[in-house]
């Protein structure tokens, strides 16, 4: 399951393509599909939708995301699971 | 549609000469025309409006951004579609 | 209008000797004839007018101001205009 | 006990696969496995339980954590032990 | 007036041993004769009065501050004048 | 007592292995044992106890702590002595 | 009296061994004897003693001072002289 993560970028190579969390400082979330990421964890996702308490707020679609901003992501399919 | 994104300023490249949306720190959000930017992240948008609660605040006009400031940055043209 | 921008520093250029508006960090607006900038977007500005409300503030004449607080930096000539 | 740590980072190279505290800017604190980290202190947490007030408030299993959010990450099985 | 000023601290160079104000993040206020600078825009002043509501708070004499800190530097004969 | 202090870091060298006073942004207040530092001022804490109000707030066992969040590091044996 | 300072650390160079008043981010103000610094702005103080309100709060010794978190370092024998 975690096979093959021996540096953090690993995790975000082997997320590409599949839905992501991400959490932004200031308690923002986005959840979408991880298109891109570069050193900086500047981050393209698509089908980008801006959550509120576990409730869709806003779709923006296509989105680049600055990576300064960014506390974790985290691969959907492993959350919420104990 | 989000062919050829391989790193994430492809997606800025793509939207040049388009509408974007710039959401900012603080909440400030921005909606112009991409002309340019660079690998800090600073944009050059033309006919920028200030937006607040959907509504157009203030017309700015052609405007340098500074990346520092910058959140996210999304194509309007994928925005707001579930 | 906008030829030539094909970096984010060109509309700094483009707009030397221009009478600009400066958005800091904390909303301090200032209103100046841009002199000069670096890559930091340190600037200098001649005739510096600080803006609170729409109303001069307070005239600070020739000014340093450091890139590090600068949210946006926009030709005064293209603002305002719907 | 704690022979071998000539460096901060050897600290989070022998806490590798065991369970560390991670405590954030902001006060978020995160339980998980420690999978990898980088210069920059990112990391990866397996199983990764964010914490509040001792207890589990969500669970978000494989994450990516960016360094610059955190204050401290401390193995688990020397905590709480006077 | 202005001659001369092709770079940013080009005015920090034409003000060495000329009265300015410093205005930090947070509103701290500072007047004094500037002394020296470097390219981070650390500086020294000289007989520095802490400045609040336009009277002096407290004199500093001697002064390093730490270009970190400043949002920007006028230089003292230029304020004020409308 | 304060012999062979040239730089900073000389200090921080003085002090491995002896008990010092970590003092964070926010606050924060750690006590332990220092027993690895780098030029990030990432620090190894053995036997850290989490301070509040002089009292012992929590003990977090042997830690990393980034240099990014720290204020101050005082070794203990010079502290509160007037 | 500041012949000598060509460059901003030349006053710091110049206040070794002398005492100094430390300014800090969150309005904290350490008064000691400076004795290292680097480019970093990173100091040693000797005697140092944690001020409030111009009266001493606590004393903590010999301290290593992050720059990060600097805002003005004043040599004490020429502060509060008009």
């Amino acid at each position: 399951m975690v096979n093959g993560i021996e540096r953090p970028l690993d995790l975000l190579n082997n997320s590409k393509n599949k839905e992501v969390l991400v959490h932004l400082k200031g308690d923002k979330q986005f959840v979408g599909t991880l298109l891109a990421f570069d050193i900086h964890i500047n981050i393209v996702l698509d089908n980008t939708k801006e959550m509120q308490n576990n409730e869709v707020k806003r779709n923006i679609g296509l989105t680049f995301l600055r990576g300064d901003t960014i506390i974790f992501i985290s691969p959907a399919s492993f959350s919420s699971t104990k």
